[in-house]
């Protein structure tokens, strides 16, 4: 097969479009957004968009000074969630969910991103005394990134923390940073090159044999425990009680079926060695992303949960826990048309509304939890055959 | 704020656009297509689509009579991959790490998917008892599958082996199926369902208290060790071997950085508690899954990856294994109209395809793990901060 | 230091001691029946053994024709249990548990041991023919283990099956034995080497670069998920039903409070990554093995438990798993003279024992989890924290 | 069977003995210096003790004033090491890696042992509530922790960190102490507790439901990421580097053979999930434990290991990092006889011994692990077969 040409410019991309015979529906659309979006661009996938009825309880934070969540008042509102998918049932069931939950409250606990560099010592005596002088450098560092007058660094990406772990001669550092309403892999990685070239390989008193600018222990992309643990991007909490009367007339179960499914699927978790406990938050956060231009690559890691269920005046208790939701509402594909769009249906595009976004996800998340865990329930499995045998069209 | 309608006739989808106040790009589209896809439709969001071009070495294969996968022949093809993202640099990684490898060589491992019930019984004992009838009913239960007229049975899922695991009083079971070409989730739940309330809360000696059709065994969107060592959906090896030269000349750096790179990174990933080690599968996935109408939640479980690099004559082996590739090319999103053409363009649309499919995209994920590795590697950074600063445009 | 002899006669022993100047209890005793237990046998360790009383309904249990443990009959035995150990409250607490739980109920459910060696092959493709032909010839293999008149192999590790895990260029493969009533991993080792280097470097038609006789697939002394889910050594199940009253008179706690610290302490395993769900297997598995001439360096390995709790009729269902449990009643340190009189006072000395041992292990491990349970549990904290401070004399 | 006697005065075990008919080597010993170590104690077990000798360059550590560990100078030393333990081959195969390795080097990195208790709130708000009042208020905790007059408490156990994770209404908070030469779980016990109901329940401004002293976060005799990542007890690393010459003629196999089993090993250990990467550290800790009266009950979690080998100018770089070595040269076990002797002829007998006694585990566990590896390596097979073969005489 020739070559392609790989430019975006308008004959490059007729010329692709030509050679591959693309016709009709994926070509038909003017590609002039994407032009700095991806390289070789040739047409477009398209993906329907539902929408779903939230009513939550959300905190009003903001970072503070030294990099902590600050909550600032919280308030009731009313949020129309796009759904971007293909999924029969699943818009229906995350509604069935927000009916029986009423209101959400949402919570965000912490918010940093990590870069996990590594660098390749003699021997782990010398990579334990680049540990001990990364660690007490932390504020050196926030001045050479502020003193460099590199058009690469970013300001945004602000340094907050440093980790290292020392394994024989390795020194793997953990660059901990926030973003500001970006997910930020890009800054953070161009200014964690910046530290390891230009701070830590020239002024390290113990020269390293190579520096890597990531070497996995920050499980970019990748699920892991210390993500599970520490928190990738927002760490975010979502819960709601569910009435008796609703689990039976809206979920058409019941609370000991809840309960007894939950300690199943935790201990079924358990016996598999899943890094999560939870039954089905990836198709929410996976609906999320697409509609709002996150990057679909993360939707692996911002869906690892740990759900919980418990019993409580009057009804059931319920809540998830997103430890590394890595939402941006500025930069990247949230600036293409129909994701700005669908951000600004929700009242996150832009500046200052990051939190907010990803309290709603949580939101959105544990609706459909609660009605997936529905229907996988005793009482509701009946529910849940019939359900996805008459909606589930496509299949 | 109002219950908006929740069907999909014209007149509640522009009922519901009005109410939200949608207009422009994400509503001036045909959603007659969409209708059964999901409830709520309202809109559409839009990616843009870029391709790469890759040669693989393809098996020819055919599920055997007990659900093996047999290969029936070899030959090398040339396939241009749709991958729909955002992010600056990816498509172009991805070629370059095709044009660093040549010739792809890929393979089918394995082929099942699975449910996983649980059944509460009364004790330990009890769970015990009904683990082994259900061990010992394999034949009757297909018997019971085949017989049964009940037309929300799937014939083309088809019940394998199963595995029992007694915790307590819960005998978990993970019933495990082929699909065909479709990924089939819904197809084995409604046949798991059959199976737990027809079989064997009806035949077994053993009463159970409850039947829960999924209790977390199986790691369904989840990412888990039983998904990483035993697989969901397709397991798929790609491997290829980069020439001395390729690495010098197209990666720009060299074999020794590579291994060491895959050395740390390696040991990051174990020092973390990655259930994965790999650079950047996600990403390849993703962008393949958001082309081709796969379902954008089962990213993470599907980018589960296993990578290696060894040295071998002339340069290097590098390998990724996908333990758990949840694709199809029959039944749900892929029957929409842009993710059937992306799909053609890789010769993947409809039945028969489903293997084709896997391993172009464990190829696909293989060249773009390979680029990735070249830029994190010492000699590589410094091109990687580059590119992404000249690429991420939107950035 | 000079060089000491490492000799285990008479001379060399107390050259040794003389050399180290050592003198008083730890030399002090009879070495001759260590002299072929170890190299550089110089002295001795004590350990007080203190005693628990259960009562057990036992399971009686033999190896079938195809490696599967079969159930003869069941019946209830008064066992009084030795507990080598220095950790104050321990015994006692073990004892309240015991009292707590009335009788036991213990069950056997699978018996493997495995080596995990692997075969590094040319790239993945060869790697892949080597691990079908493997799987084909299990047949072949144990025919050639019988015919193999080797001095080195052993008769009574009988290879059950193989499964081979292809990565890249590595075909690890599991070997699976039973080992009769010892722990053998001597012996399958032996055995597993003779496969090795006998049967698979000899005959496959793809020849492996390298063969190695363990490369950690196997968890061996290393506890892993493959480990957890699938066993090694011997799998076991032991549960209780703590009555109402014995759970308010005995544990002085509630049935609610042992079921909210359940459900904090799962969670609480969840969160922090635990390959176990349980709370002190460790310190009775630890105990009887030291008691009874066990391989220390498995407590960690046979000590991965999964414990339940959940609501019964009239009190509380309460069980552990101890998936691999790797316990012998023949051959290593069961055969020296207070390993061996220990074993007797538990009826467990010699062939024919091994599965009573092991389902006495996996009772007093729950009788021991049922009290330090209570002690965790709220309302039994302080009686806890009196425990220990009346009864940890030592510390 | 009667109920036994339960005290440790001569006439209750005398009447324990002879119910039980217990006789000869069991009970010929003096029990009266174990009357204080546990209830019940009824017979003594013994295992022969073996010795290996090593050389070491060992770290002088203090613990400075904010709990962080301090070196304060280094130096070699020979040291004799106990190994109470009967598995043929281990001592001698020590022997030999510690021959090949010359000269071991050895750090402490890290010293903290944590008790992980748990407090349900009424929700997740609330628990959040508790969690940033509990991080806020460590030094006031401090100051009850030394006002508190409570003959209970103990003033070596110093809270240094407290670290809380909130998952729905759970706070689980990780009390973090150093404890001076002892391993300290119960004076760490006492002194959470104090704090759970003496500091938290009582001033807290959201009084929680319930308070539980452990809830499974922190890993106790349990293994865990959590422990692997951030350690429990001391966090050591020893190294060495094996000459090209020493791994021919010592460990008769080849530098890159040693390469290619730690690249494989590691990978068996990626692809089973294992939470360690080494050969057989649990063999080494466990026969130093046993011979030095540490908790055998902590073998498990002591013998975490992350190991690694690379390429050295002139040989190979070994290492092996144990994130959290409990031990202790003071109390518990420690102060019984053998066990102190044996202390003794390590020089770590009593205070201020803690952290050379930590350095020993680590350099004895990596010697054998050196020699192990070569045993297992492609050359070194057949001479690992023959040594268990001529030496495992008890086998």
């Amino acid at each position: 097969m020739p070559r392609l040409p790989r430019k975006n410019d308008a004959e490059s991309i007729r010329a692709r479009q030509e050679t591959l015979g693309l016709d009709g529906a994926v070509v038909e659309h003017d590609l002039t957004p994407y032009a700095r979006a991806a390289e070789s661009v040739t047409g477009v996938a398209v993906i329907p968009v539902s929408v779903a009825q939230l009513r939550i309880e959300l905190g009003d934070y903001e970072l503070g000074e030294n990099g902590e969540v600050v909550e600032r008042g919280r308030g009731v509102d009313d949020v129309t969630v796009p759904l971007a998918h293909t999924e029969g049932g699943l818009t229906a069931s995350m509604q069935r969910g927000s009916r029986a939950a009423g209101t959400f409250r949402a919570y965000v606990l912490h918010d940093r991103i990590t870069r996990a560099s590594c660098f390749i010592c003699k021997d782990a005596d010398q990579a334990l005394q680049l540990a001990r002088w990364i660690e007490d450098n932390l504020g050196s560092m926030r001045e050479f990134l502020q003193a460099a007058d590199l058009p690469e660094l970013s300001s945004r990406a602000r340094l907050r923390e440093t980790k290292t772990h020392v394994v024989g001669p390795m020194c793997h550092v953990l660059w901990a940073w926030t973003t500001g309403d970006a997910v930020g892999p890009n800054m953070m990685t161009r200014n964690s090159y910046a530290l390891n070239m230009g701070f830590v390989m020239e002024q390290a008193p113990v020269k390293p044999e190579r520096a890597m600018l990531e070497a996995n222990m920050g499980g970019d992309k990748k699920p892991s425990y210390e993500f599970f643990q520490s928190g990738h991007g927002k760490t975010v909490i979502a819960e709601a009680t569910l009435t008796d009367q609703n689990v039976r007339r809206v979920l058409r179960t019941a609370v000991d079926d809840l309960l007894e499914l939950a300690w199943a699927g935790t201990h079924g978790a358990v016996a598999s060695g899943m890094q999560s406990v939870a039954f089905t938050p990836a198709s929410a956060v996976a609906a999320i992303f697409a509609a709002t231009g996150q990057d679909l690559g993360m939707v692996g890691t911002s869906s690892m949960a740990h759900g919980t269920a418990r019993r409580a005046d009057g009804g059931l208790n319920v809540s998830i826990r997103l430890p590394g939701l890595e939402v941006g509402t500025v930069g990247g594909g949230t600036t293409l048309p129909h994701a700005r769009r669908w951000l600004e249906l929700l009242g996150c595009a832009g500046s200052g509304k990051v939190y907010r976004f990803a309290q709603i996800v949580a939101a959105a998340a544990l609706a459909l939890e609660i009605s997936a865990s529905a229907a996988m329930a005793t009482a509701g499995s009946e529910n849940f055959f019939r359900a996805h045998h008459e909606r589930g069209g496509l299949r």
